[in-house]
C-alpha cells in the first residue's frame, strides 16, 4: 500500500472537526518508525516461533504472558497482570473414518471444549443439513442416533465466515436436542488443503452434551458425494479431549499516561492466546504486534496523546473470553472512563480501514469483526477494529497452518502504523465518538 | 478449453505424412463421447472415493486391482491380471519435534521406504543445505551426528519437481554417507498449506540407511529462521514406518485387437496405486481415467484401428516401480512391436500437449514426465506422455489433500478425450515414430 493511501485511511477516525494542526505530521512520524523498524512482525515472530501454541492454561499460555511482560517492560513501560481464571481444555487424539459404504479415512479436529466420545468412538449414520434452520425443520425421530454434519461451504474473508459460525459455536446443541450423538461441522476455511479448522463451541445449558468437531472440506465433500451415490453413510468418530480443572493465566497490560486527561483512557487491545493446532500468528500474534508496536512507536517517538492509551492482551478470547470478562468486570467502575475501545485481531494483512462501532453520529455501524470487545458494549464503549485485508485469512484461521510464513512483515507494518496513528487520534482528540445506544429491550 | 483447440492439439502427434482422410471426423466423435459421457472423471471418483488409498500390498491395492478387471470386463473387453511382486512399506506413527532452541511440533511425513526410528527417535542439531552439491562441499566432521534438511522451494509445476526430486530420492544416501543420523527434505509442494508431502526414495548400497522424513514448508521456514537467529536448531525425530515381506500385487491389462496388424502394440498406461496419505486423485486415479475412457470410447463407438491398443494399468509406481520392471521383462521378446508407449500420469488438468521423446525425426524431446516408461527405454520404445496443466499440481501431489474434488471432470474429460484421439491417430497412423536412440556410452 502507498504511503498516502494510509495516511488518507487515516483521515476517517478522527470525530472530532477540531483537528489538531499537527496530526498530520505525527501521523507521518508513526508511519516512518512502523515501516523502518517493523517492530509488529519482530513481535510477532518472538511469539510464533518462539512460544508457538498457547492455548488458555497450557505451559505455552503461561510462557506467552512472561514474554509479553518482559518484553512491554523492555520498552520502558510499567506493564503488569492481572489474573484471570481460565478454562483448561486439552485436545488429546482424535480421529475419524466412514465405515460405510466404503472405508475411508476423514480428517478431523475437536471443537475447543467438546466432550470426548467413549474410547471406542461414535458410530453413526450421518445426517446433513446446510445450516441450523434446515435442522430445526427437521423431525427428532429422523435425528435420534445420527450424527449431524453441517455442510455448508464458507466465501473468503471474515463476512463468509461471520454468516456460517453459528454452525460452529451453536450446532452441537441444536443437533443434541433432537437427539444426535455428535455433530460435526465444515471446516470455516477457504483454502483446498484437507485442513481442519478448530475454533468455539458453547454447549447450551438445555441440551445434552455431544462430542463436536469440525471436518476437513474435502471431507465434508465426500460424505456429500457419497451420500447422493448411496443414501447413507456411516461414521465412527474418535475424541480423546479432556476438560481439566480451571488454571490461573493473565490479562497483560501496559500504559502510556496521557498529558491532560489521564483518566480518560483509550484501551487498545489484542489476544494472546492461540489455538494449539498452529502457532497463532494471524490469529493473533499478529495483533499482539500491532498493539505493542503502537506502544513502541509512541514512547520512541516521544508522542504522548492527551488521554491514557491502555493495552491490554487479553487472556482467553479463544475458548472461553474470560480474559475480557474479567477485565470488564474488574474495570466496571472504570468503563464509563473508556473513551473508545479499539481492536487488532483480523490478521496479518494490509489496511484497509475500520470497523466502527458508536452511537448516532459514530461513522459507521460494521459488526464484521465480533471479537473481544463486545463484552465491553455493557459499559457502552465505542468501539473500532481494525480491517485488513482477508482474502487468505481464513485459508488458515484456527489450523496448523497459521504460523509466522502466513505474515508479510511490510503489509503488518502498515496496519501498525495505521493503527497506532488512529489510537494517537483518538486519544488526542479533545471530542470523542459518541457512545452507542443502549441495545433495544425486547417486545414484551 | 475450446473444443477447436482440443482438435488442434491433434494435429502434433500424427507422425507419418500420411494422415487418414477420416481422421478428422475421428476426433469429433471421441471428443464428443468424452465430454457427454464423462467417463473418465466417473471411473477416478469410483477409485479415489470408492478405494480410496492403495499403496502397493495394502487392502486398497487388491482391491484396486479387483475394481479395474471389474470395470475393464464390464466395458466387454478381456482383461486379466500380470502378477507382480510388490514391497510393503507401512507408515505407522511419525512425528517430530524442536527440542531447542524452542520447543515446537514440526509437521513431516516419512518417505516412502525409509527406515524406522528408535521408538524414541533420533535427536540431532540440523544441518541445512539447498542441494546435494552444497552439502557435498562440506567435510564429513560437519555432518557426523547431525540431521541433514535439504531446504529448497520449488517452482510450480512438473519442471520445478524435477529439478528438486532428486534431494528427497537421494539426498537421504548422500547425507547418510557423510555420516549424518537422519535426513530431513522441504516437501516438495506449491501451497501454504502445512502439508507435508510423501514421496519415493532409494537407498544406496554403499551407504548406512538413515531415516528420511518430508516437512511441511512451513516448518523448513521455521528451522531456518531459528538457524538464523540462535545458530543451531535441535530436532527429535521419530517414525515407526515398517518394511514387511513383499506381497503379491498385479498389472491389469485389457486390449482392443488392431484389425490390421494386431501383433503391433500401441501400449496406454497408468498406474493403479498411490501413496498412502490422501487417495490418489490426481496421481493417478485420474490417469487411470483417462486410459479406461479411451478403452471405453473407442469400443462404444466401434473404433477399431490398424493395431493393438493395450492399456496397462501398473502396479507399485509410487514406491518401487516393480509393476513396469515386471512388465518390461515379461514382455521383453514382445518389446520391438510396441511401436509407442503412452503415458497418464499429470493429474487432473486440461490437456496442454504431449512430451514426446523418440528418435530423429520425432516431435521433440521433452523429459518432464519422467514415470513408468523410463523401464520400456531398454526396448527403445518411442514414448508419449499426456501433459496436462500442472500450476497447482504439485500443491496437493503426494499428500492428504489429494482427494478427489481437485479433479474438474470437464478438464479430465478434455483430457481423456485428447489422449484416445492421439492414441487411435498413433494406432491407426501407417507410418510409426522412431525409435529413440540407444543411449550414448559413457566415455571410457
Amino acid at each position: 500500500m502507498h504511503r498516502a493511501a494510509i495516511l488518507l485511511l487515516v483521515a476517517l477516525p478522527v470525530a472530532s472537526d477540531e483537528i489538531p494542526e499537527r496530526h498530520a505530521a505525527v501521523a507521518e512520524r508513526i508511519l516512518g518508525a512502523a515501516l523502518a523498524q517493523g517492530g509488529a512482525a519482530r513481535f510477532a515472530e518472538q511469539l510464533s516461533d518462539g512460544i508457538g501454541p498457547r492455548l488458555a492454561g497450557s505451559p505455552g499460555d503461561a510462557a506467552a504472558v512472561r514474554w509479553a511482560l518482559d518484553e512491554l517492560s523492555r520498552l520502558g513501560l510499567e506493564a503488569r497482570t492481572e489474573k484471570v481464571t481460565v478454562p483448561v481444555w486439552v485436545r488429546g487424539e482424535e480421529s475419524a473414518r466412514i465405515v460405510a459404504p466404503v472405508e475411508q479415512r476423514l480428517v478431523v479436529t475437536a471443537l475447543g471444549g467438546s466432550v470426548a466420545t467413549p474410547p471406542d468412538g461414535i458410530t453413526g449414520d450421518v445426517l446433513m443439513v446446510t445450516s441450523i434452520e434446515e435442522l430445526r425443520g427437521i423431525a427428532a425421530d429422523r435425528v435420534r442416533g445420527k450424527i449431524v454434519l453441517f455442510n455448508r461451504a464458507i466465501a473468503p474473508g471474515f463476512a463468509g465466515y461471520s454468516a456460517s459460525g453459528g454452525m460452529r459455536s451453536r450446532g452441537p446443541s441444536e443437533a443434541a436436542r433432537l437427539g444426535a450423538v455428535a455433530s460435526l461441522v465444515r471446516s470455516l476455511g477457504t483454502l483446498s488443503a484437507r485442513l481442519p479448522h478448530t475454533g468455539g463451541m458453547r454447549y447450551a445449558s438445555d441440551a445434552p452434551r455431544i462430542p463436536a468437531a469440525a471436518v476437513a472440506a474435502e471431507d465434508a465433500d465426500l460424505i456429500q458425494r457419497l451420500l447422493a451415490r448411496d443414501g447413507a453413510v456411516r461414521v465412527t468418530l474418535r475424541l480423546g479431549c479432556e476438560t481439566r480443572p480451571d488454571a490461573e493465566s493473565a490479562n497483560v497490560i501496559a500504559e502510556l499516561p496521557g498529558r491532560e486527561r489521564p483518566e480518560e483512557i483509550v484501551l487498545i487491545g489484542a489476544h494472546l492466546d492461540s489455538w494449539d493446532l498452529g502457532t497463532g500468528a494471524i490469529d493473533d500474534a499478529a495483533g499482539v504486534g500491532i498493539v505493542m508496536d503502537t506502544l513502541r512507536i509512541l514512547k520512541s517517538q516521544g508522542l504522548v496523546p492527551r488521554r491514557t492509551l491502555r493495552a491490554v492482551l487479553f487472556a482467553n478470547e479463544e475458548n472461553g473470553l474470560r480474559g475480557a470478562r474479567s477485565y470488564a468486570e474488574e474495570h466496571a467502575p472504570e468503563l464509563p472512563r473508556h473513551v473508545v475501545a479499539m481492536e487488532a485481531d483480523a490478521g496479518g494483512g494490509r489496511p484497509v480501514g475500520l470497523a466502527v462501532e458508536a452511537g448516532p453520529g459514530g461513522l459507521e455501524r460494521l459488526t464484521q469483526i465480533a471479537g473481544l470487545f463486545p463484552l465491553l458494549a455493557a459499559g457502552r464503549v465505542p468501539r473500532v477494529g481494525l480491517l485488513q485485508e482477508d482474502a487468505h485469512y481464513f485459508d488458515w484461521h484456527h489450523t496448523a497452518a497459521d504460523t509466522f510464513d502466513k505474515i508479510d512483515p511490510r503489509a503488518l507494518a502498515e496496519s501498525a502504523a495505521f493503527f497506532a496513528i488512529v489510537a494517537f487520534a483518538l486519544a488526542e482528540d479533545p471530542g470523542t465518538l459518541p457512545r452507542p445506544e443502549p441495545p433495544a429491550k425486547p417486545e414484551p
